[in-house]
């Protein structure tokens, strides 16, 4: 596969992007990578995602692919050498897919609420929020060590923004959400994922990660 | 396969629901099918979909599958004789992907609002932004019969609260917006689509969705 050309545009500070980078190494695949600046978006991008502008986008021999979760099965489904994303058994694969689509649906904007919400009681009910959905990740990682068991797989990577930006939204806000006595297991499961030598070279840096979040809600407050 | 247990939870007005039949049915799959009450939820839903409690859901063998885009891989995946529903190709499958999500997260949810709108001007901006999408559509059907090439695939079976719910909800607000000349693709789309027999005798009749969309938009507005 020498001859294949692999880019992926992306924002640094995007858990979005960074499902598609975590992807690509765990599959072990060579990538050129682009990053974008989103005030100032590349015709590159406005050329390959023209419905949404959006990062990320991975381009495969000059053919792009969009949405991160689209992106992660295609990396499977493409690169079959190397672990799994996905596993094998059609209903377990179906419950990844569910997993992966309620973390998109129902956590990443419930959490993300917390940083932008305005007011007191306008946090409160963002952080009721999403602590409903925590409880539920809580559960559904009974007996196991990643949601997708013994490895890393899909529910995982596309759970990273629970892992970094979560944790980094709350430590800005100073909220103690993400108790160890309160959430053991995701507890255990973020200490687990950040250790992994790939997710560990590929996300951003806490405290750089921090400063951006705040310039980012600062303007938004 | 005579010793399996398929059993579809749905709701007769449900585009969602639908596309689980359709799937079904072009596979070839007997399935049992139980009508829910959404005001009255069977305690079967409650335990098969205790996130959501929405239909559709899938039981196979025992075993649930919910949201209908995962439904309708689970059914391609584990009934693999019979039409495929994704084609073979990662890149080909890829797109299916992002156009199935791009029905779900923007055309369905525009569109729908042309018939909850509030006053003149509300519905006008929905009406603005579905024909937006609609344009895309329209695009995206170029050269093709179906969305999915030659045969209805899972982009056409996402998309066939366009083919019908778009038209009844446009009626019952007496809006001409999917017309013939303008969208001329489109509307051989539709054609075609309601034209396929298992389409046909899956959806609901024209005039009892009719009556339901009046009863839920009365209800609401």
């Amino acid at each position: 596969m020498g001859d294949e050309e692999v880019k992926l545009l992306g924002v640094w500070a995007s858990p979005f992007s960074k499902r598609a980078e975590i992807a690509l190494k765990i599959k072990g695949i060579s990538y050129e990578y682009g990053e974008e600046d989103l005030s100032n978006k590349s015709p590159e991008l406005l050329k390959y995602n023209p419905f949404h502008n959006k990062v990320p986008v991975l381009i495969h021999n000059g053919k792009p692919i969009c949405e991160s979760l689209v992106i992660l099965e295609y990396i499977d489904e493409t690169w079959k050498s190397g672990p799994s994303i996905l596993p094998k058994d059609p209903h377990a694969r179906a419950m990844a897919r569910f997993w992966a689509k309620f973390m998109d649906d129902k956590c990443y904007p419930d959490i993300w609420k917390i940083g932008g919400s305005q007011g007191e009681e306008e946090q409160e009910k963002a952080v009721k929020e999403a602590k409903e959905h925590l409880v539920t990740l809580e559960n559904e990682l009974e007996g196991k060590k990643f949601f997708g068991g013994d490895e890393i797989g899909l529910v995982d990577i596309t759970a990273n923004f629970v892992a970094l930006w979560l944790v980094v939204v709350l430590e800005m806000v100073g909220i103690k959400l993400l108790t160890k006595d309160e959430f053991p297991r995701l507890d255990a499961w973020i200490d687990n994922y950040l250790s992994n030598s790939i997710v560990q070279e590929t996300l951003p840096a806490r405290a750089d990660l921090l400063a951006f979040c705040r310039s980012v809600f600062q303007q938004s407050n």
